[in-house]
């Protein structure tokens, strides 16, 4: 379809584009579905379980970035800028399913990640060796599949080639950003007794500039924008990426099991080292963060262990100051909106995806 | 560099497109290095263990493929089409990391593998957490970094955006098949009592399309060959990947570790169901069928269970015939090349890479 058959379709704001981002996912992956089913009838399962981790909703924060950045550099609405926003749906897909697996996640959205539901079907089928290898084996090939489908979906997506070919270094580059990020990540649990400097740098890398400021960037470069609204961008976006990680490194410690669709307390058991730990342990006092260094990481914390440890970011005043900063970003981040060459539609839905990213509950 | 510039280099033989391989990767990987270091020092191990990984030998036969097959549809030399291909390589890193942290194998090429390798760095730093958890997510992400480093290198190779943009689609098929191929080998794996057939459709979308097939059909329609050159290279590279697995198979089975730099038999205790194993179930004796049984996949399997599926698998006939159909299959390909309207330079390569696939001892 072409801009210009589209444009009385108003896509007025960030629900519509929701709902356009899944049509051209389900519309892409009913294309794979038949090159699966081409190769063998037993690669539905794959299929099935690809489908229902990216139709079953999901805020769509990254497309939706990369999507009103090429609006905002003044890029006309077309389903083909929608479906190349998409791509970044299929690249956090990957990335959520590896995650769960490194992390040993149970759940994903209130369901069984995706190395649980393959182990589960093992079990179920009663076949031979280890169920959990054999969970654990899909959820590294799913993950895989959805990561190679980023750019089959991006270079697919009807766009010119010139802005594809244009903007496609953006998004390499934030694809290393966000695999570098995830080691480091892993990397400080591992090493532990991490500063508040490196806990930003996990935070800038694996969150921040993935999910903000390199989307916005995407859809700028597409479109053709030029450095200045570039730099603008990353004045929005990276603030705004931090609020947004902030926000989540909050939920993982306090938020509620039935809106995360996670278990309470989970990033304390998984052992994250996010900045809200790292406060902690920095101004609590000498035996908070005993307690930290005691806690932080078990596998089998209980409930008392998880509010105990909620109780010690909470009284060496952590929660509180990382609040502040949540709220002091996002101001910071609007600020720059306001500053921006920014078509006014796109600037207005900017300004509501940032209220989405930094004061969601789930 | 140009392709005339170029000209007067002669790269003769399959021998002289392996080090330019090697130097196109060794050049897109320190720009990697200083991607990577931009972000954090402690990335270093991750850039090393890729480097490694990749600049330690290997046939280089994708890439080889690929490049023969641009060279055979009438492409220049030049290095442009040289780094092309050797974005195959790092596919292939990708996915031999990925397979040895499924496989949970401990070397690779004599050396750790990279979840090993990491594994002993927790060690050796004495760090928190689970030292074996640590080398896995490390695998999961340098087994991504390779993935999406696959498409830098294909588009920054300087090739016209053209050519590349048209070959682009078969090496997304190329992908999709290899991930497909990759989970029916763990399926048949879990699901055991596999037929010849469908130890037969593993191999061919694991290893046959994706070796040989697919490279070479990348390089045509890079160089822009039509639909008769990609038909012929169908006739030469199917059978000739599939003779290139049944070796591959044959090595796990009998190969000579220090070639292989494999343990003995390593394919018998990971319960791999090769076309070897499935003749043997089905031609030997019903007590060496109950003997295949019960050995393959035990993970403690040791040297005299090794031997006893060794004498198994040769008894029943099935070594004999997997042979016969090595044979049966380089010849079917080389016919094939024969007839192919080729440029006689190319055909001259590819009848040697075709000896090295299938005669192989490592």
């Amino acid at each position: 379809m072409t801009a210009a058959a589209l444009s009385s379709r108003h896509p007025l704001d960030e629900e519509h584009l929701r709902d356009r981002v899944g049509s051209a996912l389900a519309a892409f992956l009913a294309h794979q579905d038949s090159v699966l089913a081409d190769i063998a009838e037993s690669l539905l399962p794959v299929a099935e379980a690809v489908r229902e981790f990216l139709l079953d909703g999901g805020k769509r924060l990254r497309p939706g970035f990369c999507y009103w950045g090429w609006r905002g550099a003044g890029g006309a609405d077309c389903d083909e800028a929608v479906a190349a926003a998409a791509c970044l749906e299929l690249l956090q897909a990957s990335a959520l399913i590896h995650d769960d697996l490194m992390d040993s996640s149970d759940t994903r959205r209130g369901r069984p990640s995706v190395h649980r539901h393959f182990e589960g079907l093992h079990r179920a089928g009663g076949w031979h060796g280890s169920a959990e290898g054999f969970g654990e084996a899909a959820a590294v090939l799913l993950g895989d599949l959805c990561l190679v489908w980023t750019d089959e979906l991006y270079f697919s997506s009807g766009l010119p080639a010139e802005s594809l070919l244009r903007a496609r270094p953006h998004l390499d580059l934030m694809r290393t950003e966000l695999m570098a990020g995830q080691y480091l990540d892993v990397l400080e649990q591992a090493v532990g007794g991490g500063s508040v400097e490196r806990a930003g740098r996990v935070l800038r890398y694996k969150s921040a500039k993935y999910t903000v400021e390199r989307p916005l960037q995407v859809g700028a470069v597409l479109a053709g924008a030029g450095k200045d609204l570039l730099e603008a961008y990353s004045a929005f976006g990276l603030p705004l990426g931090e609020a947004f990680q902030l926000r989540d490194d909050v939920l993982g410690v306090f938020g509620d099991p039935s809106q995360t669709g996670k278990p309470a307390g989970d990033d304390l058991r998984e052992g994250k080292r996010t900045l809200l730990v790292a406060l902690a342990e920095q101004e609590g006092t000498a035996r908070d963060a005993r307690l930290v260094t005691e806690l932080l990481g078990d596998p089998a914390l209980d409930a008392a262990g998880v509010a105990t440890l909620q109780e010690v970011i909470r009284r060496s005043g952590a929660l509180e100051e990382v609040e502040r900063t949540i709220q002091r970003l996002t101001d910071q981040a609007l600020d720059a909106l306001d500053e921006a060459d920014v078509l006014p539609r796109a600037r207005e839905v900017l300004r509501r995806l940032a209220e989405v990213a930094t004061r969601r509950s789930s």
